[in-house]
């Protein structure tokens, strides 16, 4: 079974997006926790359940985040940017956001 | 005159990543602002001198935030992602960040 974006926020999004760059980030501490893609298609699934759905890039394929590691995503709102390709989500974090057990991917500073 | 970026840096991107997808973050509010993309050089640049600076892929040329709006970036921290194709800054950003004149990008929420 295949769920499918509504026409509606279908509209929303640019021409010809495939893939959309997209911002987790933490509703409590506003902590930017990772940036993923969705597809269409997982944005749909997102909406649908509530839980953060991405597309992998690397195992091509729909990738719920925390279906494996229990670090689940439970979406509290979804915005859209004003030119429509690229999402910021407000979640409540289970666990660790990033496989190295880290609560944020961007745990590298690069020194300025 | 080109500014490279240094080796140190290069080293921490993913290979072949020729535009860095990159998310600006409000340091005081914690507000995501928006997201845009950086080239090497861009980063490079902003690296150099404080105010960020991205790469338009409409004008498929260097941007430095609020060069013409006023509406200027000053780049207080600056950290990668654990797989290295992700940039998160965290910036005092002056005026609005979309060009709208919405203080984020971010202003259209969609119904979950």
């Amino acid at each position: 079974m295949t769920i499918e974006l509504s026409a509606e926020i279908s509209a929303l999004l640019k021409d010809g997006l495939d893939l959309i760059p997209t911002i987790a980030q933490d509703v409590a501490s506003g902590e930017v926790l990772m940036m993923a893609y969705m597809s269409r298609e997982s944005l749909a699934i997102t909406v649908d359940t509530g839980r953060a759905t991405y597309w992998s890039r690397s195992r091509n394929e729909l990738w719920e985040k925390g279906a494996t590691s229990g670090h689940t995503q439970k979406v509290i709102s979804i915005s859209l940017d004003c030119d429509g390709d690229a999402l910021l989500l407000q979640v409540e974090q289970v666990g660790a956001a990033c496989h190295t057990g880290d609560r944020t991917c961007f745990h590298t500073k690069i020194s300025i």
